[in-house]
């Protein structure tokens, strides 16, 4: 067996050095590089680059807030019970962001570098796929939203950001090509949604898919310490309380 | 009763805009901001100068890493077994950050929040804070650490960023006067830890002391999206979970 | 460094035995005992008596479910966004099983532990004790109850039970000296919750003080298992979120 | 909008009754049923039978347990950050019941239901099925054993304890009709484990698919308490950490 290593960061017990993936922390990071910098480099190893520093810092914006979520409404009722420890209450709103809500960007980021990894055709290896998810009665990941029509305002602001800080282009294309055979398959047009503008973003700067998803629960995690230092001088919970308290029990 | 309300964001259904804090998420925000920058203005609610961003990242940074950490293992193992949800595995991790490790900023900055509110002179109403939490038997928050002796570098590292950035340094003043009178009442010196330099630094640039917290919880969330990553292809779980099985069940 | 042990049960990799403190958990416990026995078994090291039995399931049942509380709402939401993953939804709600609701026995139980661990008069420590907490601003744990007043009826059932059940009754009639000097110290009466209740009932069966609010979280979690197969059915996230998102946003 | 209902239990601030699902919980609960009927009771919206409590007691007894799982080292490490918080603990281990650690009853209990309800032949449905999940390169849920091989003995003994306990059958046998299949398709024998037993014995007693992984989660919450008490006088985390320190770091 061989021993088990690590590329992050020293172990606990090293006192002459503190390195995070061979940079020395105190000296090379702190008061050098900015946390969306460091963020990018603690997971993918690299340096970004300004421009892509300037995407990586959108992508993590978009998913900030978005009002009263259902993630916003968890943390605010677990500040209520335990109002000393904040990190229980952003963790409790985090677990909320699964394939239902802000992290469906991992499925389409999945579809998108399946495509480019394989040599066929890639408008008919997605057409196969949006049929494969039909067939199965899956949602392709990325595409549909209940009010943002014909288009979500927050993937379009994505792609313009992305083409001013000089991407490649090639996923955002990909996903458009996605777009259009969703469209095709369902005989209508069906919004791609932010978290499909996200996959392709985070593709075109090489953010990696299996941790995708990340940028949500960063984000968000963001916008929840929010709304629990609101919770604490500006509550909601009571009046939600009292709505749910309202809830007539019903006799067997 | 009157109607709940929120500075924060808009409600979701809202199409038209799509607001945080009075300004436009896609065009005020995204491209313009920071992540940095915009987490520190949704929960303050005013845009940090940049002598403030500066000091801000740098206490993000700090914590995002220390090696194989408790908070580390656990995301690991949770990554191990729900692989496809990343926002479970760094939810599990955050758990840890509590009074234990990495959340005594908190009440370190109370302490000199509070030193700062009452009229007194602050060494007495500090030396009286000391005596107080020896009767209890309880630590002072931000004080003492295994292995940094005489004094842990990641605070030193904090100060000097916050001097180069123009602070007005009342409270890394007060934080050091506390670290008198803890030496004073232990008869020993205690190294002032990372966690006492974030309540200082913290509390210099008005970022609440309700959520100080957060930074570790935003930070060390960061961390752990490497950890998580990196356990998918160099997995260190295998082998403890190899040692784990070797510890000796004991007949009653 | 001493080999780490285990007395709870076998190590995962042994296929000849499956033990649990030393009994044969396919032979000797399934079948053979009912969840609450074996729960009590694993915790306690020693099998609990048929009376003890019938205290532990009130002990466990009291807090199963109280309508739709915050746990249940915040399992409901988490539901509604991870529909596959039930343990995520439980996990959520369990969180709030903090110190303010439906955890504070073990508060309770650590001051009736310590009365009976001192030598010195118990009304004495007791009248100590509550002078200690008010003079910290505290609440006395095990008191003080919205609307249950003058009694709360759990309390009252649960003695009732335990009484029928053959306990010594030291620590019930030490709780209610513990409330006539919470009484005397407030001025008023002030209800004896079933928190206050369980604290004392558990410890007539020696159920530890270190681990007495996993009774609420294993009740609870069983109530909360309710709630989120309602929700699959007959859903109340729906109108909550419309509620939430009514909050009304005000500028800066 | 038709008002929101629930089934399950009272609302909060009901005083003068305390109902569940049409029973009083003070009168007609708490010291009448046992944890497993009441769980059962609530969930269900009905008592079960003598023999099904029987079977029921069984099912969550069975994964209490199984050494120093990774669930089990989870909620240790969370006990030794914040050790005066179990709910915290207890709710971290749970995390990990999922698709690949004891939580593929769901999935299993899911096929038996599905080929239940359908009108064709039993045995052809589940060859389809097995047939489908290895076109998807998906395990089978309920089958493989990394060391139960041929039998998982703790399937085989839920078999027996449901037999005696007159259950009709028909699962069950179903199950192995799946096995067979699994084996035909394999080309060799894989083990049914004891998720697949607990699929076939909890429909048998019609607790519901839908919730059916949440026997484990109350089970194992039982055994996390176990292991949370115990770390607290006996731990073991001091040398699970000292293993995880000297994992080597290697440099870029």
């Amino acid at each position: 067996m061989t021993k088990p290593t690590t590329r992050i960061g020293t172990p606990l017990p090293d006192n002459s050095r503190f390195l995070m993936r061979g940079k020395d922390v105190l000296g090379d990071i702190m008061g050098k590089m900015t946390f969306t910098e460091t963020f990018f480099f603690i997971v993918c190893g690299r340096e970004p680059t300004p421009d892509e520093v300037r995407i990586f810092d959108a992508a993590l914006i978009i998913l900030i807030d978005h009002g009263i979520t259902p993630h916003a409404l968890v943390s605010r009722l677990v500040e209520n019970a335990v109002p000393t420890d904040i990190q229980v209450s952003v963790a409790a709103g985090l677990l909320l962001v699964g394939n239902r809500f802000a992290g469906t960007m991992a499925g389409c980021g999945q579809i998108l570098s399946d495509c480019m990894a394989q040599d066929g055709d890639k408008r008919e290896f997605l057409e196969a796929k949006v049929a494969e998810l039909r067939a199965d009665n899956k949602f392709v990941p990325g595409f549909g939203h209940p009010y943002y029509k014909p288009e979500d305002p927050r993937a379009t602001r994505l792609f313009e950001i992305a083409r001013e800080n000089s991407v490649k282009g090639e996923f955002i294309e990909l996903v458009h090509v996605l777009g259009e055979e969703v469209d095709k398959a369902m005989g209508k047009h069906l919004t791609m949604n932010v978290t499909g503008g996200l996959a392709a973003v985070l593709s075109e700067i090489s953010f990696p898919v299996e941790v995708m998803r990340s940028c949500s629960v960063i984000g968000r995690a963001a916008g929840l310490v929010a709304h629990v230092y609101e919770e604490k001088t500006n509550p909601i919970v009571g009046d939600v309380m009292d709505f749910a308290y309202g809830v007539e029990y019903l006799e067997p």
